[in-house]
This record gives structure tokens, sequence and C-alpha cells, in this order.
């Protein structure tokens, strides 16, 4: 219904060879599936992909997900109970993975031959992914990858005064695809990990780089009841990932004021205008579409505001507060509330707002600024409101 | 931040007479306000008129507001305890309304000399009230009016044989506008009626047809926490308060069925489509905007999804079906839950199902179509989630 969707022709393997004794034909080479991640999302995602990957022409169906090791007193290994028992305990309770889906301790062996990558981190390990994934001949040069990473890369120089002088902000598709020379799809919600684990229909946009990652980024997680938009604005979709959570916060803090659902969707309204603002000033081949009509951007913020971890952490947050002040910090609530999880929402808002206030442009966001300073500064939550 | 929002100076009295005695001057004549309709949603607006008519230069403070009579057992006329007890007990209950809000028993003698008349009516009992306000002499030619109305005048005019032959559709601003010879906005929201009462912080779009009644009606409803936007989108502002009804069904069919945010964030995201395209199918002039951006679209359809009758109905007929079918039906729901309050979006959802059967049109709206079917034709409700 939307404009600017990325037209493609279904996948299809590119060469075949034909076996000259029966006179079948099979692809000539197979896509290989990797997941870096195996947090809730991760796993949800990956269960998504290997579904497909089992049953569709072309694909190995073994789908490779790198899982840290650890002891589990009493019971093991942590690889070999998620490959025993074909679940993930911790991030992804009580939902049935393909055995297709193999656990795999080291990183590298995770996406060694993979030529689908998808990296789906907390935003603070990515640095450390990568230098490790740097190494050379580890990752082909026909690999793809695709991010889901919740973020953005902000780098303040400071002057020898220690002022600030020049901000830069990159997304994760754009840090991926310079650090490893491949082309890198961004994919956005809107999903809340759980109610994909079980299935239940929903909807996810990619901005993809070319029609081809369209192709096989759609056949990889495309499904009846997980379906896949492509369109063509990577940026947008990264950047819709990562800034909803900050507004997912202020609906926490109203939530937590306990305030009614005009306030919250006024504060959704204004923070996904501030959103799509801030996307359309400093990536500027954008599209506001990305956040009006598609997944990404309205739908995802909704589910977020309502259903995710930011939301939760954040009403937590303002509850702890007598008269909101005091209470506890989200360095605490993260601890209590999220079982292992992070947080992105806070550190986004931290990053945004100090990448605003380097560019001297905070007043052009007063729902961002409002959210840093209410999280990090005391501010009256009431303030919220001010000047919106 | 959106473009096409009416510019507008702010409200000031057109005249002033001077006394001559003490040289003070006063306005030559005072806006007088008049609200037809006190279920919770006209008596939380008319709160907030009643406030700010008090309090501003150029406005009769005695806001009139028709109270339908009738005895209340052991307690007197409906009218008097309003009066006495500045309460609208019934609709919006634990609410102190001001003192010069006035109930009036007569539909006639409410809008007697009113330059402002705010018409907040279910939408089916509009055209007794339209004849009655019809009588000559009774409405200034000077007065302007706004419709707080959800829903559309759907009309079908059928041939000889009875197939449908012509269907028109027709706002409720451009309905009262031709009835009654005034110029008539629209007022959208988000707004739920009892979290308005509490001055809870909110937004409401008004789309207006000049820059004067941006004004005039900025000034009546405009307050710290009840924000005011006009744009020069009637239409689209009118139908969005009708269609997101339907959607909020919808919202509902999915909760009734135990499903997560994401699939209800994606029913929202789709809905909003629908709305935004059935409006600009057929009223040309509306604006994408209105939906995508404005709180009379993006806010409304969040906050009715999430918390309104309609949403509230449509989950418990859905709950009252063993096995998605029998249960219970919407008449029997409307007299069940809401406490003598009006279901709009089922009715809403006929005629505009109505509408596009007769122009031919239900294959661009599968979302409409699926939720009459559900309502009224026993369609199994785990069919919303096919074609869209």
């Amino acid at each position: 219904m939307a404009p600017f969707i990325t037209k493609f022709e279904p996948y299809e393997p590119e060469e075949y060879v034909v076996d000259k004794k029966n006179g079948t034909k099979s692809p000539a080479r197979l896509e290989k599936i990797a997941i870096v991640g195996s947090g809730s999302w991760g796993t949800a995602l990956a269960r998504v992909a290997a579904l497909n990957a089992a049953g569709r022409e072309g694909f190995d169906p073994e789908v490779r997900i790198w899982v840290r090791e650890h002891e589990v007193p009493g019971r093991g290994k942590l690889t070999e109970i998620f490959n025993r028992t074909h679940q993930n305990e911790r991030y992804l309770p009580n939902v049935d993975l393909p055995e297709n889906l193999v656990a795999v301790p080291s990183l590298k062996e995770t996406v060694r031959n993979a030529s689908l990558i998808l990296i789906v981190v907390p935003h603070q390990y990515l640095p450390g992914i990568l230098e490790e994934l740097k190494e050379p001949g580890l990752i082909s040069s026909r690999a793809r990858a695709i991010s889901a990473i919740k973020g953005v890369e902000v780098v303040i120089q400071k002057d020898e005064q220690g002022n600030s002088s020049t901000a830069e902000i990159h997304t994760y598709p754009s840090v991926i695809e310079k650090e490893l020379g491949i082309p890198c799809t961004a994919l956005g919600g809107a999903n809340i990990a759980l109610d994909v684990g079980r299935g239940e229909f929903c909807e996810t946009t990619i901005g993809v780089p070319s029609a081809k990652d369209a192709a096989l980024w759609h056949a990889v997680f495309d499904g009846p009841t997980f379906r896949v938009h492509p369109i063509e604005d990577v940026a947008g979709v990264s950047l819709s990932g990562a800034l909803k959570n900050v507004v997912a916060l202020a609906a926490g803090f109203v939530d937590g004021m306990g305030l009614g659902g005009n306030t919250k969707a006024a504060i959704l309204r204004i923070g996904l205008l501030e959103m799509s603002t801030f996307t359309l000033e400093f990536f500027p081949g954008s599209s506001p579409l990305t956040f009006s009509h598609h997944s990404a951007g309205v739908a995802d913020l909704i589910t977020t505001s309502f259903g995710g971890r930011n939301r939760k952490c954040a009403e937590a947050f303002i509850k702890s507060k007598p008269q909101y002040s005091g209470g506890k910090s989200f360095e605490q609530l993260e601890k209590e509330l999220l079982n292992g999880q992070k947080l992105q929402g806070t550190l986004t808002s931290r990053e945004v707002f100090e990448f605003l206030e380097a560019q001297g442009r905070l007043e052009g966001y007063p729902l961002f600024e409002k959210v840093y300073r209410i999280a990090f500064e005391e501010m009256d939550p009431k303030r919220l409101f001010e000047d919106l």
C-alpha cells in the first residue's frame, strides 16, 4: 500500500548442477545461515530462520547459533543442554526450537562458511564481536549480514579544552558494512520476542541495500505468521529500532505516574515525530514513510511502548521514587527485572542526548531531551509534558 | 512539526464598547457556548469549555449543556441533580464540573442565542436533533458548530430490482453544515473521556473550515493539559474518528483471541493505512498527514484500541464464543457492558461495509471487510489475518 517498498524476484538458487546419472538437478551452492546472538530476540529469529531453512531449496538446513558457553550447575554445558532440549530456557522459555538449529560455543565456528549472518547482540558488545569476525579469511566476501541491533554509534571528538568539537552518528548496519566489508541489511520490528517464539501473527520491516538482499532475507525470514516487508531505507529502519526505545522510556514514565491512555498516545505521537525528524535531519536519504507507514516505525513503537522491557523498567523507575525523587537507578532495575537481558533505551537515550548537545540541536527534540534528564539528571517526570 | 497546520491569530473579541463614565472597554458581544449531548465525552468537553469560558475575555461564562430530563427515583429531576451536585454521576462519575456549566432540559433553550455549538451525540440520534434545531430563527446565521460525532452517513439508493445502484458517504460536519447552514468544524481525539475529565495531559486535533474557526475553537478548548491543534482537513479528522472505531473492533478481536502485542500492533498499522486510503479515495481533498502525523489519526487510534469501549466489547464478543462460534451479539454486549453508552464501531463497520460493497471496492479494504464479517456474519476471527 505504501510506496518505496523494494521490488524483488522471489529467491531462487543462482546456479544448479545436474547429476549425470539420474538427471536430477540441485543447487550449486547452499546458502548457510549463522546467528550471532542468543538472547530472546536472537533465539526467536533463529527459530524462524531454521524453520524456513529446513524446507527451502537452496538452503543448508543446519542453522548455527552462537551461544556463549558456560557450565550450568548440575546439568552440564549450556550448548549441550540447548542442543539436547532444543530450548533456550533462560531467554525464550517454553518455546520448542527446531532440531536443525544448532548451538555452537565458538563465535568463529558459528560464522565460518556462512553466507547469511544475522547479528543480534546488545549494542555494547558489538565492537569486541566485530574485532573477532574481522580475522582475515573467516567471512567470505560473498557473505551478507543483517543487523537486528537496537542502537546507534555516537562518536564525539573533544578538542584540547575538553569541549566537544565534532559529533558523528552511525547506524549499526553501516558500521558492520564498513568493518566486515559485506552488505548489511537492517531488520526492524514490530516484535516482542516471546510472541514471535509462539508463532503469533506479526510483521517485520527490513531495510535493504539491494533487491538481491531483499530476496535473500525475505527467503530467510518470511512465513505465514511472520511477514517480511523489504523497503529501501536501511538507515531509517535501523534508527527507528534504536530511537523507539527512548520513546518507550517516556511511555513507561507515563505509566509510572499512573496517567492514562490519552497521555500515552500523545507521547507516542510526539515521539514518533521526533524519531522521524531526527532521522531525516541526520540521515537525509531516509524516508518519513518508514516511520508513518511501516511496521518498523509506528507498529514497533506501539508494541514496545506497551509491552517492551524499556517501558517496564521506566515504569518501575518512576514507581521507585517517593515524591518522584530518589529511588532506584536504571542499572539496579536492569539487574532486578531483566533476568540478564540488557536495557537498550537508556544507553541510546544518553548517546542521542550527547550527540544532539554536541550538535547544538537539543531544542529541536524536547521529548528526547526530557527522557534523558528524567533518567539521568533527576528531572521531575511531571515536566515531561512541558514544551512538547 | 507537520505541515498544513492551520495558521491563525489567537482569538480576540472583534469589537469593544467603551463605557463613557469610567473609560473601561468591554467586548461588544459575548461568545456563548452550547453543548448538545451529555454522555461521557460531551460532559468531559463541556468541562474543558466551561473552565475556559469562565476565564476568557469575550466569552459568556455560562455554558449550557443539554441533559435529557428524567426523574431519578427518590432524588428528583436529573437536571436539578446535575446543577446541584455539579457532577454527571452516570457518564462521568467522580469528576467535579465547574459551576458555570448549566444543565438545561430543553434542546432549544440550550442552543438559543448560542454562537458556538458543540454537537456530541451518538450518530444514530443526529437526524432527530437536527430536525429540532432547524426551527427558523433558533440558530443565528452567525453561529458556528463543531462536531465530535463518531460516524459517517451512508446513503444507498436501490434500483427497482432492489439491487444497490448508487452509494454516497457524508461526514457529519458536512451534514450539519448543510442542514443548519453554518460552518462546522470536526473535533478529533485522542481522548478517553474519563482521562480528560481528570485533567490528564492530552492532545486534540480539530479540522477547521477557516482560520477564524481555528481561533474560536482553540479559544474554547485549548489549555495546558488539553492541547488543541487546528488543521485544514475537516473530512479527514471526521473520518478518522469514525473509522478508528472499526479498527478498534479488530484490536479487541486480537485481545479476545489472547494474541500479543505484535499482532495488535500489526493490525493497528494495517488499520491506519486502510483508514487513510479510504479517506483519500472517497474524500480526495484530505491529507494522509491527518492519519500519520496528527493526534486525531495515529494517537486516537492507539488510545481507542487499548482503552476504548469498542475494543472492550469486541474482546468480550470473542470471549463469549466457545470455539469462536455462537456466543453473544454486540447488541447484548452493549447493554451488558456500557451502562447506557452506545457502541459506534459496529454501526460504522456496517455502514462502511455496505458503502464499499455498493461501490464494488471491498477488495481494497480487507481489514474493514473482515471486521464486518466477524461481527455480523459469524466469520471465524482467526481469518482476520488472511490477505492483509
